[in-house]
């Protein structure tokens, strides 16, 4: 004969711990700082121009003239949406109040493929621009493109840092994982 | 009054369920995977020469020419020697025998931190290839470079598929992780 557990396991067993505030105020906090950095990015990028001098003429160029800014932009872009809905669902949840514990593990499970998706997306953004960055302005030195490629690492550089916050909040929703789905 | 809980939920919590053989022989095969990938990659990339013809004259030049290559390099050679380890400590576990279960939840942990940060990894060498790849091949276009880079994406895409093995092993060591670290 087997003793039951005490009562105080049952109820462990049959109302599992919700997210607590504090998890999900980092976790808000985290998605504002990734927020802040892609924008920035974005607008570095995009607001880039350069001239280079060849012979005795001069080329004007943008990002769109180099296909890895524009996987970057592409990168950027999902990065800002997913965080956008994400700052907005929190929100939504807090509004509603805590105590009503509406997000099942449906949620958990979107957060935790959601940050893992969106966080390769970004380290690959990242990736790109910088090995193209680095290996175009060795082509180019001397031709006047330093300041567009000096640009290029300020946005590669935020965009890394988005991507830092977002490799974290994978690792917090890595946790917060119901097991057996 | 509740009723206790029946004795098969209460044996189910007091011995939380060993990873089973066939979700061991799953990763083992991924693992492999991954290495076949990457070897083949790191062959095709370290091997590869290419001339570029500028005016009459000619320049050799390897894969070291290119930094974003050399990012590569290092980030198939952390995949390597983590993809390595994971191989040895699965078939010394397997040897061992299943029935003795000396892993711990740390072994658990290192899996995923250890599968997370070398898919990063993998992913911005793969990111960082093809982005310097598809930009410098646009711009070396016509000097007889095409054969060197196309070898570059070959090398890149092995890259990329040993990644999405890396990934696949990473959500499976998420979905294995204890709670509550």
């Amino acid at each position: 004969m087997t003793a039951p557990p005490p009562p105080s396991m049952a109820s462990r067993m049959t109302a599992p711990p919700p997210p607590s505030t504090a998890s999900r105020m980092t976790a808000l906090f985290l998605r504002v700082l990734t927020f802040a950095f892609l924008v920035v990015s974005l607008v570095i990028l995009t607001t880039n121009t350069g001239t280079l001098e060849i012979g005795f003429e001069e080329f004007k160029f943008r990002f769109k003239d180099i296909y890895s800014y524009r996987y970057m932009l592409a990168a950027i872009a999902c990065g800002l949406a997913y965080t956008i809905l994400q700052i907005a669902l929190t929100l939504n949840h807090i509004v509603k109040g805590n105590g009503v514990q509406t997000s099942g593990d449906g949620n958990l499970v979107f957060d935790f493929y959601g940050d893992k998706v969106v966080s390769y997306i970004l380290a690959t953004g990242a990736a790109a621009a910088f090995g193209a960055t680095k290996d175009l302005k060795t082509q180019f030195a001397g031709l006047g493109g330093d300041k567009f490629f000096n640009k290029g690492y300020a946005s590669a550089s935020l965009l890394l840092l988005g991507f830092v916050c977002t490799a974290i909040l994978s690792v917090l929703s890595s946790y917060a994982l119901p097991k057996k789905v």
